[in-house]
């Protein structure tokens, strides 16, 4: 048996999403926002990691997720 | 004793992270990336739900997820 583990938990984000007041989330929808979640996600760390490489490091450290929102 | 879960794990996060290519994820880095992806849920499930409204829905659909990141 081969177990796929997803990487964000979807009853996680649906919960975040009612937090911020959505009344109901469609199974569609909370996949949408799971893929969303990842693919930004994503994409910070890897912009996140060139600024770290430009600043001389392997380590991703707060202000490169910083710099990499801004 | 007062349990307090945050919403997305971390763990979660930095996977996704390394498996974007980020070497080494710093601690900091980590607490930096959930609460940055936390506010994007957020961000999206407010316009999402603002868009499941003015359809005359109370449930939010993928369409109103895409939409509301376009």
């Amino acid at each position: 048996m081969v177990i796929i583990m997803a990487d964000l938990p979807k009853a996680a984000v649906v919960r975040l999403a009612k937090k911020a007041g959505a009344e109901r989330v469609g199974e569609d929808a909370a996949d949408a926002l799971v893929a969303k979640a990842e693919a930004y996600i994503e994409a910070i760390a890897v912009e996140a990691f060139e600024l770290a490489k430009h600043a001389g490091r392997k380590t991703i450290k707060a202000e490169d997720v910083d710099l990499a929102t801004k």
